[in-house]
């Protein structure tokens, strides 16, 4: 049987490379990169390298970056450490309806300890409301937190807007860009943000390194603390071999981001064609035209998301159909599709196919053959749709 | 030239079988633990089984373990994590003196936050004041933190004895295991503990993998939040091959620890007998008896450690003189030493041999030969004692 992996926002295959530059790190490097003495400086040199590439990818500089364990505990630590450290300056914060759970709950977090959060509304296609972000702004807003794009449903935010609105305002600027960063151009002088997290396992790096850019001159107070790791804002022994693999990662995806960005937009086209033409009741969900472009997000009507899963899977096709990190609890009822308004029975029909650099024309004609009848015999409620597809 | 690393206190070699059974989940097994197909289930499986080795190792239940990047996660998360969870109850922390800086920073850090936090010293042998430690408990205590055994000096607690101090006090008793766990049987019904971090690094398992057990019915406020890995007490895609890494270390941690404790145990009297008897004012630091099996730690009178490391070094030796992820700022002043009353004078002289499973008779002989002409010269101040070792 065929077996396509298409599931690629919620982690990647590590590239090749990328394993190869990991391994004298799990083997005859092995130093603490602070230990004083030679086993120890070559695995210092070696993090010190992969800070520049990740730096470089997306144009800031060596030592604004922090490595971290992914992007989840970049956001935390860029939501709850930017906040404690501008605490006196004022304890209002903005953050859009859509974000990633990490920044959402961090905000919530915040809001017990004294924190006011204003959550800014999207339309109906996940772009975030500008005149309601402007409204919201106040003298005491320290922080605004909008995602650079949006894993769920591939839409790219506005970022020039929202920065020009934050212009000359002594407010914070943090993005998550676990979805963009190392999949399109991120970088962060034409963003306009002062921090943004990002994590490897998303492009084809591995999973156990993240990483929060933070502009050189912002404090942050640090989430995990102890030793002088990370200019002693992210304690703990550095995971060499995940940051070395995370540096090739970046150094990767920027030389090859054009023909990546190409590769996986054709294929991701002739997805969403496909499957528009050969299914009833789709409807593309995200923004049309300013979306990822490996991303292809859909809501079906009258079926559950993740019984297509489970019969894609019996065919050989790993999909998602939402943040696979949310997909035990929130089951088929995922908070971006409800922020852009869709109605809770067509969002249980999520699905999204996100392409990688492994995919190629056949494996998305397999899919266009295959989702079909799975949909319209769950629609029929025939319980042996699976046995059909098989 | 012959090198020899003796600084497995900062950081071991990842043993060649734990390298192996990682490399499936660099290559090939890359799905998310919490995709819903079978990439993401065979991940998710790989992570059960892993937990099952870690709580095996601790004799706790697989439910109890809380992944981490590392131990100094871990101990942040617990001082944090519980003190936050049961600050209504009373917010009164007591720590020991010598705790690695996760342990003591976090505990400071609460202090900032309304939590007052009493410090335990330690006897001339870095044992904890036993008496010192029941009169600083109080009506309003929550949370007692004393490490199993110290990195620096190797002394090991008397663990019953503390946990019969506390024992129906309703007071959580964490430990910070990282120097213990993997080396010496940490059993945490025997200790007596509701926490224990540990890191696999210290036991030849890889960087970017350590845990947190919590006992079942304990509460936590998580420190990294977002989606639901780790049953929410620490979101984040999981490193499923630094996971699988611990789980293999922590198997032949637990099989090999009889054998192991023999061999580390036998080089390290070696080396202890060989550098007291050829060294002029060099004193053991730490417990002479109830000491970790494979710690050697001196003070050397009239030299800097850091000076001796050079030389080691350039001899191909690696060791250390303290804690690794200090060493840039602490320099020759470890709060470990001066807690044990040791004189300024005398702790600059701190070196710290720690020895690791590759280690054999030779390399202890090599280093009995190398480090006294080493002590002697820097002692002389003779500028040319490297090329005298060369």
């Amino acid at each position: 049987m065929r077996t396509v992996y298409f599931d690629n926002a919620a982690t990647t295959r590590v590239h090749p490379e990328v394993v190869e530059a990991m391994l004298p790190y799990l083997q005859e490097v092995y130093g603490n990169a602070h230990s004083v003495h030679s086993w120890g400086s070559r695995t210092g040199e070696a993090i010190e390298k992969a800070r520049c590439k990740v730096a470089d990818l997306i144009m800031g500089r060596p030592e604004e970056i922090i490595f971290t364990a992914n992007a989840t505990e970049a956001s935390n630590l860029a939501i709850k450490g930017l906040a404690q450290a501008y605490r006196d300056k004022g304890r209002h914060i903005i953050v859009s309806s859509i974000e990633h759970t990490p920044v959402l709950n961090s905000a919530r977090t915040l809001e017990q300890a004294g924190f006011e959060v204003t959550v800014i509304g999207v339309d109906e296609h996940a772009c975030v409301k500008l005149p309601e972000l402007a409204d919201s702004i106040r003298e005491d807003t320290i922080l605004v937190s909008i995602q650079h794009a949006n894993g769920e449903v591939g839409t790219i935010q506005d970022m020039a807007a929202i920065s020009e609105l934050l212009k000359g305002k002594d407010i914070l600027f943090h993005t998550d860009a676990e979805s963009s960063a190392g999949i399109i151009p991120s970088n962060v002088g034409e963003l306009g943000v002062d921090a943004m997290s990002l994590a490897a396992n998303t492009f084809h790096g591995p999973k156990g390194a993240g990483a929060l850019w933070l502009r050189n001159g912002v404090d942050i107070v640090p989430l995990i603390e102890g030793g002088i790791a990370e200019n002693g804002r992210r304690a703990g022994t550095e995971d060499v071999a995940a940051i070395v693999g995370m540096g090739k990662a970046c150094e990767l995806a920027k030389t090859e981001m054009p023909s990546r960005i190409d590769h996986s937009r054709h294929l991701r086209d002739r997805l969403i064609e496909g499957l528009s033409s050969r299914i009833d009741n789709i409807v593309l969900t995200g923004h049309p035209a300013n979306r990822l472009p490996r991303t292809a997000s859909f809501c079906a009507k009258s079926v559950e998301g993740e019984a297509v899963l489970a019969f894609l899977d019996a065919a050989g096709i790993a999909a998602g159909s939402g943040a696979a990190c949310a997909s035990d609890v929130l089951k088929n009822s995922s908070h971006v599709l409800g922020a852009m308004g869709l109605p809770a029975e067509l969002a249980r029909g999520a699905l999204l196919f996100t392409i990688g650099i492994e995919n190629d024309e056949l494996d998305i004609d397999y899919v266009i053959d295959v989702l079909p009848p799975i949909i319209k015999n769950l629609r029929n409620g025939n319980s042996n749709a699976r046995n059909d597809v098989l």
